[in-house]
């Protein structure tokens, strides 16, 4: 049996980055951690259109490895088919975005987040409201870097800390999540330059499905 | 230039139905109003997959209408691909989910909605959680008939009074909503019966569409 | 059978005003659209005993008008009387302030208001309280320029594109409303100046209105 | 200087409730307590234009006592033309629907209204919202009973009783407010039955008042 | 280094419940679960006072455990200093009634509560409220039974079917949640009776703290 | 029978500020306004534990007064030992952060909060999401000062005017409250410079109290 962490885009080197983000946490896991890649995905999800295309492939991927599952983990900052999934399987489901948020909650009273585009932002807020969160956001604010982008470290890090200085100081968020997979890198040293909780989605949600593994066996 | 009101499940008849809900409209519309169904959808829309499912289909469909297209309405009650289809296309563009909402908030303070089934409502949750919206929402209650059950409609009204009654009596609802595109025909009675508006969403949708329609002549 | 706009203060400019912004949707509209002025308003609503001052003759008004009338609009931007003339009369009755509202909520996710004076913000923000959708409230910034200094059309505009930007970036609104029936020739400039849509209200209401004729032919 | 309580239905026996109401607060009071009839209001405030219909007169009745009073309190349970003479008055103002909540709201976690009728219901929830305090509210539910069937005390009673204990057993309601000025008799006796805090709402509102006279000696 | 589950109550029998409640997932932890007893506090908390007097004692048992802590779970119902004792401590803290309102808003769009006093219920919708999720709340309803009773279990079950029928079936609860720490011998019963998932939430905090030790690796 | 105004830090210099806000509203009261210094507590309440840990000994200092008691005033801006002073006690009891929230929701329409440090600000997050008013609320910011640094007056007030019109003008307060106890000496000038009302919470909740004092004859 296995957690599978599934990178709806088709990018390896972002399940890569995933793969190494949850690596320290496979020992305390009792079951096998696995990121997969959905190689019909797009390179990057960067639109609704992009979301919602993503659906169908997931549940068929996850269909197929349904009988060795323990945990589902959709690994986009958008849950795409998170609904869906929950639906059709029997596993816990987990999707990075609502388990960051449901983590941050627990770690600080208001949440910021950090989108990578402005247009994210939308989605976001139509995904907080539907969690009906809306009063624990803080802001979510834009570093305006596409996927490709963040590939230049160190310009990104520079637009994290200021954003992440924005939530903080201006919008007196308490903790920060990073809006996307691909941020994975980067965690570590954020929170050292905030001094401020920064959670990093796939992480949070891989341990979130650690802990719904062992409640399994309660049912 | 054309309204196209288009049914993402594949049952004619259900198209058949929203055109003629919305056919006393016609004369007061400044562009033909087409109702079309999109054949590559499930006979009917009950489960979030097929919500996601239907997304792709749809935007290619209205891809190739976009040229003609005065506007779009999609017309499920999960609004499937809204938010994808208004990034495609330029032109405006409606959910009958959103559009009954927003059209019921100028008819009463608060609105109820009767959906088919209890397992339809918790997508529905999500949705007003997401528009912003729950402090108007009354209740949303189900009758619990399928889609196929509606056909007999001796069964359903009585449920739609009773379910109705319930909302305006105990909810305290000021308008109620039908939460589906299928019960197009019950509308005028439901309203005779209650004695408080009642929002077929095909129409209001479509007569939301028709404003728009004038209101791009400003652009 | 026509559909009225009334503009319940007494400045024969702002009605001129107001026909022109609807002027592009009259060849849309299956009836006629006139503007008219409350000749007993004040020059300008600016406090809340205006709003509240011109309910009455508000009424007595539309009352004289009822029989010919398709639809109301009432065409300010606290929307006196919206809810005394929806008891009062059996058309549609659309406030432009509650239409912009309902029609930025399909625009785009987060709406921002324009107002004039920061005096007129508590009263919006009361009204979107009422409204329930403070949610999608991204923020409500004045110009601080009162009614009359209104027509320096520079200073104006100069003064509309930085409280848009502010909105846009700051507080990341996805759609701005202009929170006066006074500022109906900047919306295409602004428009274009700020790349997201700008809601012009008597605009949005009217459109609104021309659907809900179109829908009454349903009842 | 004194405390006005000016009830803005033109019913003297209204009034001289009011006033018996609050008489036990006098002796409490640094300045006397006096009720007053707006003689041109309508015999009882039943619909929105009753609501703004007062509007003038009350502003007009209340400049003329400004020199002379210590606070101003609003005695309907709609607190009509509460924000414009907030505008118009340096006193303290207070609306008895706006002050029972807020009293309520440090009775109870959560507080139920009692209506007199199911139309006044939308009225109150548009001002619960514009208060932004809709999560407190556990239900408001109605008498069924028009002002002047309130004069049948024993019926009245009955269905006091009733709402009541529907507002505390369904709604879970920990406190309950009387929604209107005419209903001060059955304060005592209603606390009794429930056990749980009845607000009288001319009461609550005057002793808000009483403590803003205190409160006005630090400015 | 150990997960300490501190049962604020100093009744060793609530205790052992909250250690066989969890037992299934000891295998699945990656280090030793301890469930412990307060001394000093009172059998049951079931007052404000209560809440309050643990706290000190509380932050007292966990520093003398923060060395061999991998984390530390406040196993009472209306988690007693989990905002002092995360300022105390640098280990996860988790309380069960935050970490069973944040598992079931994975399980289910609209969450029931089940508590055992209608007393009860004011605390927690304080606390439902400081968490920002009252959205997302279907109803919290009692079972009227004080701690001790609870100890008749037919009587308790009966209950528990007839509050967590009317959760699903009024309410449109998705989810349920045991709103006490003793009433752990009823969830498999229970959630096999009303088809839907309920929530034991001493399990539900030890499952998120076994996910948070993991992810504490990452630091 | 008094008033008790019970500071719950052992600060006596706390104390004599609260006892000279309140001076001039004492020949208003119809009793005695006492201000007391609970000794067992801290020099000054400043995180969670402190909040938690002045509980009991509150209870019992409220205990040892309730006979001669008129109300009780809680005055610190946690408002520690609020719920179970209620429980506890059979007279009125008043916090001066609820009290002055409730005051503040009266003289405007989105109230400002300034906090001494933005560790405080979390605390008054959960507090007003518990008291359901967020939506009121514009922004609380710190002035970064510990208490003993309010001390320095020059400073003090330059902070407070340089976060006054950051929520005046950016977060657009209708009105501003003082966040801490200790902020007595400043109301009067700060409220003359922002040209808004600035509630000073121990006046806010002792001029409520003297209300509830009047309004328990009626009982």
């Amino acid at each position: 049996m296995t957690i599978y962490v599934v990178n709806p885009n088709s990018s390896q080197h972002v399940t890569d980055g995933i793969s190494r983000a949850v690596d320290p946490m496979r020992s305390s896991s009792p079951v096998p951690i696995e990121a997969r890649t959905l190689t019909e995905g797009p390179p990057g999800i960067e639109s609704q259109a992009h979301v919602d295309g993503v659906v169908l492939p997931l549940l068929a991927h996850c269909a197929a490895l349904e009988s060795q599952a323990s945990a589902f983990v959709v690994a986009c900052y958008s849950d795409p088919g998170l609904a869906a999934l929950r639906e059709q399987s029997s596993r816990p489901v987990l999707g990075i975005a609502e388990a960051s948020i449901l983590t941050a909650m627990s770690l600080g009273q208001q949440f910021g987040i950090i989108s990578i585009l402005s247009k994210s932002v939308p989605r976001h807020m139509r995904y907080i409201g539907a969690m009906g969160v809306k009063d624990r956001l803080a802001a979510d604010l834009p570093l305006e870097l596409g996927v490709l982008e963040l590939a230049d470290e160190t310009r990104t890090f520079e637009r994290l800390k200021a954003v992440g200085t924005r939530l903080r100081d201006e919008a007196m968020a308490n903790v920060v999540i990073l809006g996307c997979a691909g941020m994975t890198n980067f965690r570590t040293d954020l929170e050292a330059y905030l001094g401020i909780p920064v959670v990093e989605p796939c992480q949070a949600a891989t341990a979130m499905a650690i802990g719904r593994v062992a409640l399994q066996k309660t049912r």
